[in-house]
């Protein structure tokens, strides 16, 4: 466990390649990790995801403390038995619920009340109850408990919760995390320039392993996601991976990447696969689309997953068309495959010093869809 | 494809192990078949059904013909490319409509015209056509149109039903298959003993590769299942694979088997499974219970299938509660290799005479449930 950490191995621009050093493995980065919440991959077994190539996977804290409840995890000996999952764990702090449950949510310095939108029972977050969750779960990578606020928000509860944020941070590094646990923070600030300064500055300034970009792609312009995102990366030291929360797709990841962030999240390629949409090479391709009822071709024939060795898009068209959900398996396995393969060719362009050209042509296939 | 057909290896009673060759491979009997009505197996690939071992399986030529349509069928090139199916594929010849879709139905000397529930669209299904569309999808395995009249008919209306499943089966047999198809006829009855005998032995003179017993399990009793099939059975010729349509619980398989019946299929593993229930041998487990919510142990401690080896009753507990489809997907590979492993050792029991101990076993964890 000596050398848990990160390590930058190459530069080209403000992109890098780097090793993440988990308990669980090393991952080089710039890295994609697909989202699991209720301790699964939707549609997708653990042994799939090996397959695939999955390095990191993301859990969600809240929703597991709720259900099945940490005893069940605790039983098992941590999430990683629990899922089978062999490989790293990255472990949201249930601050996104501050968002996303705006409405079950009341917060207070202390921390957050939450009423499970599920069951009705209620949770009294704190960030030392949030590292405890986290210590259980034994995730790889921890995050601390943030607010988040809303891009609806006004200056002043983001000021807040910016504030918030970074005392909550401090709680959390006090009350602390298993050693081979590392732990990130998350720089917040809305879309005010001023507080993402503030709030990354300030976070930089703590000794945590990692940082997060939070509160962002929720819904704001596509432009400011950027711009912002930019701003806070300026503000994170430079020897510590950086890590965007909760945006995935190819266009937004090469953005980002070029600014010098590396690591990605989202439920993006999952999500789409389930509505019928795939990802390829020459951008999205809509397979519920009746032009593929008679096409014999692999969803991407660029694509050597088993999926596109396997099956045509007549037959997934098929299957979407006749709701069975195997077409929905089918295309979250290619889709998930098509993230790694991605992540992939972009670190070899850094590594080869050709990213600007990989940038150019994923945003020729990927930008028309912004986001 | 010179060596195409059956011969039995071994008998135990009237118990037998045969070996059913196909243009996909050699079978041994008593087989169980799943069910895959669109093409596919519901929630599992074409991959996970070769792991687990299937052999055979079943195709529906009505469905396939609305959807998605025999010319993609035919551009894959049959239903074994479209699918990526290797093994050997059994198509029913859309007969089984006219049970399940009564009121879609019109039924005339010459044939069907079937309204499909899905699109309105409008089908008249001669005994030629439905050779005609099985020769497309060129399976294995061909069956002849049949009228298969429901356990409330009268006798009137099950000895009309009778008499034009065996006109038809005699169209079929002209129609023809290709060379490299079996074609197997179905006999009816109703729960009319003389209409059971007069059908079986009828089709028994023509030359047909196998024979079905059609009609049952479709909710009569369930000892007039077992009374009528056992009289199918014994007018039956020997020689040839004996297939009893539409059933497959572990009881009913054993009870069928000791009389003689060497093929089954059914949607009964993997509906069960979709529904939270895992199949054992102690009998049905229903993983929905809470009691199984901090239970480590796997689905069934004896078998040893990847789910089994990978996966908690807890964990699948949980994807269960949190209506997570992958729960579904786990149960159905257990079920299907249970069934697999099932069929498995009952041949072994034939094999080596201890059929009886064997039956009495799966009576025991299984007969309470009846079929
Ligand atoms: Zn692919
Ligand atoms: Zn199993």
């Amino acid at each position: 466990m000596e050398s848990l950490g990160f390590e930058i191995v190459k530069e080209c621009g403000s992109a890098r390649v780097g090793k993440l050093k988990t308990a669980h493995g090393v991952y080089e980065t710039p890295i994609f990790m697909p989202v699991g919440t209720n301790a699964n991959v939707k549609l997708m077994r653990s042994e799939d995801l090996k397959e695939i190539g999955v390095g990191i996977l993301l859990g969600n804290s809240y929703h597991l403390a709720v259900r099945p409840g940490l005893e069940v995890i605790e039983l098992h000996g941590g999430l990683h038995q629990f899922m089978n999952w062999d490989g790293a764990i990255l472990t949201d702090s249930g601050g996104f619920q501050v968002f996303s449950l705006k409405k079950l949510i009341k917060i207070s310095d202390e921390g957050v009340l939450i009423t499970s939108p599920v069951d009705g029972s209620k949770i009294f977050l704190t960030p030392e109850l949030s590292m405890k969750i986290q210590r259980t779960l034994n995730s790889d990578i921890v995050m601390v408990l943030d607010h988040c606020p809303s891009p609806a928000d006004g200056y002043k509860e983001v000021l807040e919760a910016t504030k918030r944020t970074y005392r909550w941070a401090l709680k959390c590094l006090k009350e602390g995390v298993q050693k081979h646990q590392l732990l990130f923070a998350i720089a917040q600030g809305g879309t005010y320039e001023d507080l993402r300064i503030e709030s990354a500055k300030s976070l930089s300034e703590l000794p945590f392993d990692g940082f997060a970009i939070g509160g962002l792609s929720l819904g704001e312009e596509y432009e400011k996601t950027l711009y912002m995102s930019e701003v806070s990366v300026s503000c994170l030291p430079k020897h510590k991976p950086r890590y965007f929360m909760g945006g995935g797709s190819p266009a937004l990841i090469v953005r980002l990447v070029e600014i010098g962030v590396d690591m990605f999240d989202s439920v993006f390629p999952t999500r789409l696969a389930r509505h019928g949409t795939a990802l390829t090479w020459e951008g999205r391709l809509n397979v519920k689309a009746s032009r593929y009822k008679m096409d014999k071709r692999p969803i991407d024939e660029k694509c050597s997953c088993k999926v596109c060795r396997n099956y045509t898009r007549s037959y997934i068209h098929h299957l979407i068309d006749r709701e069975e959900t195997l077409g929905g398996i089918l295309l979250t396995y290619h889709n998930l495959y098509f993230m790694m393969d991605f992540m992939k060719r972009l670190r070899e362009s850094i590594l080869q010093g050709t990213f600007g050209s990989f940038k150019e042509e994923v945003l020729k296939a990927y930008e028309k869809d912004n986001v």
